[in-house]
């Protein structure tokens, strides 16, 4: 019978203390209105996650016969580079079976920390069962990314660090994937101190989790759909099952505008680079998903693994929203000089401009005309609200 | 006389024991070839920079009569907040002098941390003038953020910070401005451990202190320009210029593109934002400028405080520099599926097209041509050559 036990949350203490790194908490932070919100940033955890810490003691507690035969692992990234480095520190060779949509990024760390890398066509569900084939065919020890006790003890450690750093926290809220790491927070804390909330976070767009323990048994998903790609899993596993159902408080969703607008006051504000994954937990304290008003919180960062492009696109989305960059289309009448009027009242009224495109053949404009369309930064809605008012009152027409 | 004492430092560290905060060294990283690279990260601290460490020292020591008065400052940004926060904590009035083009994020942020603000037509220097001023006419205690051995002092807890926690260091690379960081870093580390070794960083389009060093004297440059804003500063201080030629080791230059790479791969690698100013050290680190082969070294990360506009255009920089964002424009046959035939050629190859720019009025086409702009995402410079290779042996041609 496997089962979680605090001991091996201690031992796994121990083997991690020269291993994974310690970052202090951050803040108070002013990231929720009513409470005083503090940041556990295993973003800045070696390899860019949590993850590192339970496949490292997993594979320290391998016996010589296991670590002889290799390990293999499937992943989409975070659990990859914590199984390769794990590995590489215990000198034994290492398997990772990754979807072949991974990103570059994640395949090129994992392979930079000796790994050896097997791109399997398909999503992660395809990565999964290669990486079980390959066990059964060529006698790899496998490591599971969630449904260990050893992962998930591993992942605990993290509990009893924030305790020890600060023991009147309040609420800790935790994002949930397959559920090793609120597995392992919510056991070590709940074994310890009762007294303290534990909340999950789940993005909406792949709430296995949430529904699961909303229907009171595993649920498996047909398709998932998040830029939290950390925590897209179709089907919560059996331990982390029980262990969310027996120690965490409450679980909640959010939206990916949520999640997006997350992993931008996180830049913005406390100049961390968070992932999809990593920033739900801040999204729920921001967007008031919890009861922690006038509560001392701690919120969980996962990981920071996130492609940089995608975080280029979060970062111009998010700069739309706040009207810190705009897009107008006007109406022209299609002679010499107008343009350069556009661009006059533009540059008058301090907005800067990114992209300009002008074009004859929307069958929105009249015959004479066309439709002009000019990408600018601005300092804030208001200001892009002063800038289509100066347009319209020198005569051009706004179309959107 | 005012000179520098290690006793300021010391009583500095007693003041802001519960005001700043402390997070770890991050490392080691791989931000170096040869070298063992640790990060001190003070872009993690409140209001996002080191400033507050000496402004709030500062202005804890004003007399009665002095607080009093209020205080005055002016700055373009990081200082402004720094004042703010140790104006407010301490219960006095304070009104800070920003250039009107300073960031409204800038501007917003000290407003939010309860100071008054005038925004002043004009450049820092503008700032400047207008600060003292109002301090002869209002009777305000100005606060220079620099060249005061007050502030000196508060930045020099730094120093001590790094030799408690890392007593094996060998070097510290640390941005200079005006001066006042690397006087107080330097002066506490060089006062307590001569053996190591300090050296400053300017950004090429800034250089006073590089070249005033150089000329042994303190020198005013005409202009500077630098996305590194936090250390665009003309003239050094006196009394930070008579520390760094007493106590700095050596001072370098870095470019702009090395620059916007630093902050690039701090967010990569390190998931920390960092503005301009706070990414020198690590960019002098990263492109080899300092003698630091095979030594333990750490990195100031001073400030976080960029942008978001100006992260952005880093990234997408960035992101075309290695290959993972390509523009491609062609020269088309102007008939109904070509641009179909392009983007299905694109797609086949794994491209993924952000952007379409098709029009018919460049010279540089055929009359019976159009000219095709293309943005996408690529993987790596390979697959952008792979994508011109395709559309090349699929008949397109490329313009560039």
């Amino acid at each position: 019978m496997e089962e979680l036990k605090i001991s091996d949350v201690y031992r796994a203490q121990q083997v991690l203390a020269d291993v994974a790194r310690h970052p202090r908490l951050i803040g108070p932070t002013q990231l929720a209105p009513d409470a005083e919100v503090y940041l556990k940033p295993e973003n800045l955890q070696y390899t860019g996650s949590f993850k590192l810490r339970g496949a490292y003691f997993k594979i320290s507690q391998l016996t010589p016969e296991e670590k002889s035969r290799g390990v293999i692992a499937c992943s989409a990234g975070n659990h990859a580079q914590g199984v390769a480095l794990g590995a590489a520190r215990n000198g034994i060779k290492a398997l990772i079976c990754l979807p072949s949509g991974a990103p570059l990024s994640k395949v090129e760390a994992t392979k930079a920390l000796g790994a050896e890398v097997c791109l399997v066509d398909g999503v992660y569900d395809d990565a999964y069962n290669k990486a079980l084939e390959l066990r059964d065919k060529e006698g790899y020890t496998f490591v599971h990314p969630f449904d260990d006790p050893l992962v998930i003890a591993g992942q605990g450690t993290i509990g009893l660090e924030i305790l020890e750093e600060m023991p009147d926290v309040e609420a800790i809220i935790v994002p949930i994937g397959g559920g090793g790491l609120i597995a392992g927070v919510a056991y070590t804390v709940k074994t310890l101190r009762p007294d303290i909330k534990v909340y999950g976070v789940q993005a909406a767009g792949a709430p296995s989790m949430f529904m699961s323990i909303a229907d009171g048994e595993r649920k498996r998903l047909d398709a998932v759909s998040t830029i939290a790609d950390g925590i897209a899993v179709k089907e919560p596993g059996t331990l982390t099952f029980k262990a969310c159902k027996e120690y965490v408080d409450e679980i909640v969703t959010v939206s990916e505008d949520e999640i997006a607008a997350a992993i931008l006051t996180l830049i913005e504000k406390q100049k961390l680079v968070a992932e999809g994954a990593g920033a739900v937990a801040v999204a729920a304290a921001m967007f008031g998903k919890l009861p922690i008003k006038g509560k001392k919180v701690v919120c969980l960062v996962s990981g920071g693994n996130i492609d940089v492009t995608i975080l280029n696109r979060v970062i111009t989305r998010g700069l739309t929203k706040s009207g810190r960059i705009c897009r107008i289309t006007l109406d022209l009448n299609d002679k010499p000089g107008q343009l350069s009027g556009v661009c006059d009242v533009i540059g008058k009224h301090g907005g800067n401009i990114l992209s300009v495109n002008h074009g004859r053949t929307s069958n929105k404009s009249g015959i004479n005309n066309c439709e002009l369309q000019v990408e600018l930064e601005t300092r804030n809605p208001e200001h892009v609200n002063e800038i289509h008012s100066a347009l319209e009152a020198a005569g051009y027409i706004i179309i959107r």
